[in-house]
């Protein structure tokens, strides 16, 4: 028994459908999305965007998990290609930098985070869920670096990736405002000021 | 000759509208602040707070320069009562995360950050200078705290005044999704570990 997939022809206008609604929530949010906004910008009637999703909701919800696909793909793809430890660690930070510069004018998975977190709901969950598994993610990258002797064995790694997350929101914050190129030299100084502060005492560069 | 100044009543009604819309744009933010809505909640009539601001535009940028000097009074104010170094740039740190604490549901400031940095226009403007005044601030107390021997001599200030930024903003993203109180122990925790680093080597506790 096959569970019912959507046809080739079904994806595919879903597929344009969260495109053109990706389009819209990086200007305006995921708060400012609507189901005829998004049905004119993909030149189909409402109707036929309710059938995709069923509830503005839904859409909403099914946008975040593709952009937080795109974002996995785009940062740890990479990053896991890397050896593990300090490499791994500066290419999660590297792919997540550029994963900045081509969203300057706004990122839907950080928008996303302040218009939810104080709200309750699906959308709130979600946002709750994702932020969590990307941190457990570089929870997981900094673990191994510790394992492989990059960094101090009394590593905290809540403690690290906190203190990594709060240079990337710096860097976006900065590179909205007074420019990506500046505020990235900053972030990157500041990352390896960071990465050095939990070295161990002999480590030699990895 | 003197320059006309509001009234007392006048004064007063300008202040209630700016609370109101101040309660709004919490929620909304600066862009999703209209006359209307900003009248009904103040009790007035729209012509009535067209009277006293002349425009939405108006009104949003005289809302932006109310929270700015609330806030600068809310954590510049104590930490100028503190001596010069590391106690002052402690206190800045403390005031600023009180300040995040009593906003967790919504900094206007920073909102309106993420609203203006892609665009153009009076607001824009206006939010770029606030962001440059307080970081300018910070530089000043990190500069101070070179002067009086609590940080390195080869301090960079810009470089140290982006990465309190960024843990503070780390502060107020944690803080909002998973709970205020372990968001202010990892940035605390961040903020020594920084201050840590850029102390002489020969530093006693300041």
């Amino acid at each position: 028994m096959n569970a019912p997939t959507p046809s080739g022809k079904g994806a595919a206008s879903r597929e344009l459908i969260l495109n053109r609604a990706y389009e819209l929530a990086r200007e305006d949010g995921l708060e400012g999305l609507s189901i005829g906004a998004v049905a004119l910008h993909a030149g189909m009637s409402k109707s036929g965007v309710f059938a995709h999703f069923g509830s503005r909701e839904h859409l909403q919800l099914a946008l975040l998990e593709a952009v937080a696909a795109r974002f996995l793909e785009f940062v740890k793809g990479p990053a896991l290609r890397e050896p593990r430890g300090l490499p791994r660690l500066r290419k999660i930070a590297e792919r997540w930098s550029e994963w900045g510069r081509l969203h300057q004018q706004g990122c839907v998975l950080l928008s996303a985070a302040v218009e939810y977190d104080g709200r309750t709901g699906a959308l709130h969950d979600c946002v709750l869920r994702q932020q969590a598994d990307w941190r457990n993610e570089l929870r997981r990258a900094i673990k191994l670096a510790v394992e492989v002797g990059h960094l101090r064995p009394d590593t905290d790694a809540t403690q690290l990736a906190f203190e990594i997350y709060s240079l990337m929101l710096g860097l976006h914050h900065d590179g909205g405002l007074f420019g990506y190129e500046e505020a990235r030299r900053l972030a990157d100084i500041g990352l390896e000021r960071l990465f050095a502060s939990y070295r161990p005492v002999a480590a030699e560069e990895a």
